[in-house]
C-alpha cells in the first residue's frame, strides 16, 4: 500500500518528539532515534538546531508524539482550486476563494496513532482533510515571496478533521472555528521531514485513505500558488521560530459529495484514517468512540450552532 | 476622566507583567510592583500562583507589558446583541449570531502604551472593539456552566483591532482572522485584575476613548448570556493554564456606523485609543504610522482580497 517508499534519498533528517510526558525530540535514523540535546521542538527551530547526545533509543521501545507543539498552528486555504471547484456539487455557501486563513486550536493537536475521540453529542458528520503542512525555521515577518524559502524548516502532514453541521452553523455568522478545534481533532506528523528530503514541494503525490480505501487523492502540483507566495502573504501576522502553516486539502472530502455518499464517507468511531504524502510519510489515527476515550456515556446532545444545519 | 477611581475595594490584587527583554512579575500595589518569583504569567497560572520575592520595583522606574501571552487567545462574540443590532445599521452580510468563536493571534499581542503600527497598504478602515476578557486560572475540558466559576483566574481588557475592509473580503469565503492578526493589532492589559477585586463581573461599566471623544459606552450587564455559560461551550476545545478568552464587543464600533460617519472614526496615524472598564482599569494604545514604526515608507498597496471591498 501508499504512494511510494517513504525513505528518503536527499540529505535531509526526519525530526522526531518521542517519549512520555512532554517527550523528548531526536532524528529517526532507521529503525532508532539518534537523540538531540534540546528539551522541545519548538526549542529546536529556536536555537537553530541541535547536538545529538549520543543517546540512541529503539523506535519500537518507544512511542511518536505529535513532531511539534507550535506557537501558532495557520490553517490557509483556498490554495487548491479543485476544492473549491467540488464544493459546488453541493452548492456550497460561500466562495472557497484565495488567500484564506485562520489560527487552529494548538491543544487539540494529537500525534500518529494517537485516537481522535469522536464527540457524538455535538456532531453527525466528521470529515478528514488532508493537508500539507510547513514548519518554519525562524521568527519573522513582513517578508517578500522571494525569501521566503529561507523560512521553510521543514514539511509535515496535517489532517484537516472537521465537522460539516457545526461548520455550516458556525458559517452562518461569517466565521468558523469550533467545527476544527474540538479536543484531539488535529492530527499532526508522524514527523518533520527537513527541506532537503523535499526537493520540489510541488512534486509531491498526496492520498488518504480510510479503512484502507481511498478517499482523497491529488498531488501537491495542483496548488494554484506557491508556498513562497503563501508564506509572503500571511507573513504580516509575524511567524515564531516552530509555527506551522498548512497549506489546504484537495479534492475528495466527504462533505462535498452527494448526500447519499455523504452518509457512507463521514467517518465513524472504528474506523483507521490514513493521511501520505510523498517524501513525508504516513500519518495514521484510529477514530475512538466518546466512550473508548473518557469512559462514559457521550453527554446529551447539544447543538448549539442550531437543529437542522 | 474615566468611570470610575479604579483603585480596587476588594481583597484581589492587579497581576502585572514589566520590564525588558520577556519581562517580569508581579503584582501591582500603589506605585511599586512586588516581584514575584515566577518566570512568566503563564507559568504563574500553571504553577497556581507564586510567592514574592521581597524585591520591589518602583513602577515609574519600569514599563508594564502586557500582561500575558496565552497559549491561546479564544474571540468569542455575538454576546452582547446591541452588536448584531447595530450591524444592522450597515445591511452586514452575515447574522451575528450566538457562539461565534474563533482564535486570535498570540504573535501580534502589545501590551499598555505601545504603538500599534498602521499598515497603509493594507487597510483604510482600522476599527477598535472594546472587550472585557477572562483569564483562565487552570487547565480543564467539557465542564458545565456551574463548574466554570472555578476557572476564572482574572479579568483583563481587550482591545479587538479590526480591519473591516479586509474583513468585508475575507468574510465572501465564510471565515476571517486576518483582519484582526496583523502585526501589533492585538492589544492586552493593563493588568490582570483577579476575581477577588470583581465580585460581579456582570456589573462594569465599559468605554472606549479616541483621542478623549466617547465611542463606545456600555455596560458587561448587557451581555445576553453568562461567563459561566461562555467558558463552558468552548471548554470542548481544552484550556490551558492562563488562556485568554475574550466575550465581544459592545455596540458603538465605527464600521456600523453611517458611510459619512465612518470616515471620520476609523483610527488613523496619530490616534490615542483609551479601553477602559470598571474595577479593571485604562488599556491606552497610540496608534502610529508604518513609517514610524519601522523607519521606512509602507510597502506598495496591497488587496490580495480583492479591489473595493
Amino acid at each position: 500500500m501508499g504512494l511510494a517508499a517513504n525513505e528518503g534519498d536527499g540529505d535531509g533528517v526526519k525530526l522526531v518528539t518521542f517519549g512520555e510526558g512532554a517527550g523528548r525530540v531526536g532524528v529517526l535514523e532507521g529503525e532508532e532515534i539518534a537523540v538531540l540535546g534540546v528539551p522541545t521542538m519548538r526549542e529546536y527551530f529556536e536555537r537553530g538546531g541541535a547536538d545529538e547526545t549520543g543517546e540512541r533509543v529503539a523506535l519500537a521501545e518507544t512511542r511518536l508524539r505529535a513532531p511539534i507543539v507550535p506557537k501558532k498552528l495557520f490553517h490557509t486555504a483556498g490554495n487548491f482550486r479543485e476544492h473549491k471547484t467540488e464544493s459546488e456539487n453541493v452548492n456550497w455557501s460561500h466562495d472557497i476563494a484565495p488567500w484564506i486563513n485562520f489560527f487552529q486550536n494548538v491543544d487539540a493537536i494529537v500525534g500518529p496513532d494517537e485516537p481522535v475521540i469522536y464527540p457524538e453529542h455535538l456532531t453527525e458528520e466528521l470529515d478528514y482533510e488532508l493537508e500539507l503542512a510547513v514548519v518554519l525555521r525562524k521568527a519573522g515577518k513582513w517578508f517578500s515571496p522571494e525569501e521566503a524559502e529561507d523560512y521553510v524548516g521543514g514539511y509535515v502532514i496535517f489532517n484537516d478533521l472537521t465537522a460539516r453541521d457545526i461548520q455550516r452553523g458556525e458559517m452562518r455568522s461569517g466565521v468558523f472555528s469550533f467545527c476544527k478545534a474540538i479536543d484531539t481533532f488535529c492530527p499532526l506528523g508522524p514527523w518533520i521531514v527537513t527541506p532537503d528530503e523535499v526537493p520540489d514541494p510541488r512534486d509531491l503525490r498526496m492520498e488518504l485513505r480510510v479503512n484502507g480505501e481511498v478517499r482523497q487523492r491529488s498531488h501537491s502540483g495542483n496548488m494554484s500558488v506557491t508556498i513562497a507566495e503563501i508564506l509572503s502573504n500571511f507573513s504580516g501576522l509575524g511567524y515564531s521560530a516552530g509555527d506551522v502553516l498548512s497549506t489546504g486539502t484537495v479534492s475528495g472530502v466527504a462533505g462535498f459529495k452527494s448526500p447519499e455518499e455523504r452518509a457512507l464517507l463521514y467517518l465513524k468511531p472504528g474506523d483507521v484514517v490514513e493521511a501520505e504524502i510523498e517524501r513525508i510519510g504516513v500519518l495514521r489515527n484510529p477514530i475512538i468512540s466518546w466512550q473508548a476515550g473518557h469512559g462514559t456515556p457521550p453527554p446529551p446532545r447539544l447543538r448549539p450552532w442550531g437543529e437542522g444545519v
